[in-house]
């Protein structure tokens, strides 16, 4: 397991590398989102890559599509989103702080281990401290809205979409016609979201603005189930085979008095992040929304939303099973479960500590580091010709500065699987030696070989 | 030149053959933005994948960055946009419509070849007709607003960017000190930008939801003028490497009044787009921003955004140049580009008129298109097996329906570069015709080398 600290460091590792930044953090900061530094951009792009080639053109079944991030009114409106996306918030009447009234009663229970007697009047504000003055509910909406056009009204009210799914079901027809698919088909998709959450928090797991990779996948209605576990599967291996320890990994079917409004059923992968509190935190969901979101569109545009399937002589509308993968969270999972601490031989026969991060090759934000033994006229050069060659085809890192055990450290905790050194033997003998990040061991390689060396290892990333 | 014709034929085969979609499309649509479907979505992440590996992944001096859309407001009060990103509106009282006082005023000037008299009384709307009949202008922000947290108050207000730019001048620190760079160095970035266009249109060339990939270059005050010619010669070769003809583009170099208010220079690339009107139309720009940027942040939030050269002892803000291009007008361009009409043989010994998108095959969306001459028992399990072989590396398209010819011509007018027909023979001697797109060339190929084949014509695509 995944004990409260590693979580602590990977969040201080983010931050010192590179891989994340609080978002306006000269103005004080941002509690809605983060940024992506050089290495968590690679990173993310990585898992981007990975999941575009497994689920989407590497299938011959699954297409893509990107669709635009705000929509009007009506697409919410249809999708039961404006009625039905909303939070009960109460305020305290002493701070006026707003919180979710939810939130307060599940914090009582966990305390007490009992459900409040009367309502909220045992509950205390957690900012003030004031017992029980609260307003009574008032439903709050999740979306984000904005105007667009040249007045501020209620014509130009457009919703900043709090999932990439509805940019899908109002795009069905349009990509069941050009691609000329036919169920059991998918659609892809991955992109930005927004949320007007209450309480953001827990670094880059719940944040205003955030990143989804979605599947939405047609079936005829009798072939639902079927598809439902075969996505629960494909979804499980994805992550395990990009190395996820399936310790750290659980399924929970989700009741149906927990489920979204559209679902007829529900399985949450949770992932040990190590919160405190609770260690599980929600990494993705695949869900049954059946036909609910292209009956609700279908009715809602008048458009028929219905497939004809010419073999059978049927007409129906497909249900729909959704995979829906937070990338954001995917890529702070890969971060927990790739922190590794162990030790490596230093330069006067002992051992130090090191960090090390265990991702995949095919996530690793830098393939390779070019190291010339020592900043020298002689070595630098030639190794930078190296770094340049390599860079035409992956992410290359070169580093001349400081002792070199220092810079395999430095290679080691943002999780680079190979070191390349370039030292004084190399101008003789035209080699380099190339050193493996998990195992640490070492083998000397010819300079026209490299290339190969690495493309081998690296399984195709 | 590229004939107005053209445009329309492109923006009919986006649409027909799924590049583009209009969003919301069963809601009656929206004019601020456009979907992508299956083929664009390929398309676009084609062009954004030899971008970031040309200006950002395969150079030692970039480095990347994916920042937040949404920024508070004292991002854009210190980079100047809410006080100059405005436009200057006036309503007809007679119909209420808005417009830009200036465009009405540029429209009398160019119909009467003189500036109006007295002030708008000789102006007519274009609405309605009523001639002087307009509000006093009033400032109308092109920022795209929305408001976070708990309640809809000033403190919650933010703006969605209106270039990726700011998110990396607010993050100049984080990186500098993460990633060990030092001027001359650059961030690149892709994503969405918003802007509160009055009159979106023109396809995908205005809308209010964008993409751009920009590139803030920093470098010594002494060595700006440099750089900006380097980037500009480096951009304008990106585009032809990847096909643009060089007759259909130019540099237009900004006069000084019609720059934006951070650039000491600007020269602007045109696209020969084949618009009613002017034909010519922005793709990109390259702009000298000197140290703008980073003086108004650091004075406005008090952080040191200065840089220390150890080499020299000295300290400077650093000049900023700035490349940047918009993603989705450079599709555009790429698709009009490549759109040809020519002659095909038909199976009649004559020849066909035929559609071809001459895209460069790293671009195209689609790399290979396995076709069983027929379909049949024998053929289509075979060919299936060697298309879900392809697919593990590229885009293969799979298509059984219908004559072969007609099968040739729709790969050929979604740009295409190979088609691989698995015909009877195939079935004896394992090998594979192979057609060209371009010059309709076939060959024959024995069917474990028509990977090897792909890779190299593929130019690592």
């Amino acid at each position: 397991m995944a004990p409260q600290s590693t979580l602590d460091q990977v969040i201080s590792l983010a931050k010192r590398r590179g891989f994340v930044f609080q978002a306006g953090e000269i103005y004080g900061g941002s509690r809605s989102a983060w940024d992506y530094g050089p290495l968590g951009t690679e990173l993310k792009e990585n898992i981007k890559r990975e999941w575009w080639q497994n689920f989407v053109r590497g299938r011959e079944d699954m297409v893509g599509l990107d669709s635009s991030i705000i929509l009007p009114k009506a697409v919410w409106e249809a999708s039961g989103h404006v009625k039905t996306f909303t939070d009960p918030l109460v305020e305290c009447t002493q701070c006026h702080k707003r919180h979710r009234e939810d939130h307060l009663i599940e914090a009582f229970v966990a305390k007490k281990g009992r459900q409040p007697n009367d309502g909220m009047s045992e509950i205390a504000c957690p900012d003030c401290g004031t017992k029980g003055q609260f307003t009574e509910p008032q439903l709050f909406s999740g979306l984000v809205k904005t105007y667009l056009g040249p007045v501020d009204s209620e014509s130009g009210l457009h919703f900043m979409r709090p999932e990439t799914a509805q940019g899908i079901f109002v795009n069905f027809s349009n990509v069941l016609n050009a691609s000329r698919k036919k169920p059991p088909f998918g659609i892809g998709q991955i992109g930005k979201a927004f949320r007007n959450e209450i309480t953001p928090g827990n670094f880059i797991f719940r944040t205003r603005e955030f990143e989804q990779m979605e599947i939405e996948y047609f079936t005829a209605p009798e072939d639902a189930g079927e598809w439902f576990d075969r996505w629960v599967k494909d979804c499980w291996d994805w992550f395990i085979d990009l190395g996820i320890n399936p310790e750290n990994m659980r399924q929970f079917d989700v009741p149906e008095d927990e489920r979204a409004h559209y679902s007829a059923g529900t399985i949450d992968f949770e992932y040990r992040f190590g919160f405190q509190g609770s260690e599980w935190g929600e990494l993705m969901g695949v869900a049954n929304r059946t036909d609910f979101d292209l009956t609700s569109h279908k009715e809602a545009s008048g458009a028929d939303l219905s497939f004809f399937d010419q073999a059978s002589g049927e007409r129906f509308v497909p249900y729909v099973i959704e995979p829906s993968f937070g990338l954001t969270r995917s890529m702070m999972a890969f971060l927990v479960d790739a922190y590794t601490e162990d030790e490596a031989p230093n330069s006067k026969g002992g051992v130090d500590k090191r960090t090390v991060l265990k991702l995949d090759p095919r996530l690793a934000p830098v393939k390779a580091a070019v190291l010339p033994l020592s900043r020298n006229e002689k070595l630098s050069p030639q190794a930078r010709e190296l770094a340049s060659v390599l860079r035409k085809r992956w992410n290359i890192d070169f580093d001349d500065a400081g002792a070199i055990g220092r810079r395999y450290r430095r290679q080691d905790e943002i999780g680079t699987p190979f070191c390349i050194t370039f030292d004084f033997d190399s101008l003789e003998d035209q080699a380099v030696t190339i050193r493996e990040r998990d195992a640490m061991t070492q083998e000397r390689v010819a300079l026209d070989q490299v290339e190969s060396y690495l493309a081998e290892r690296l399984r195709g990333a």
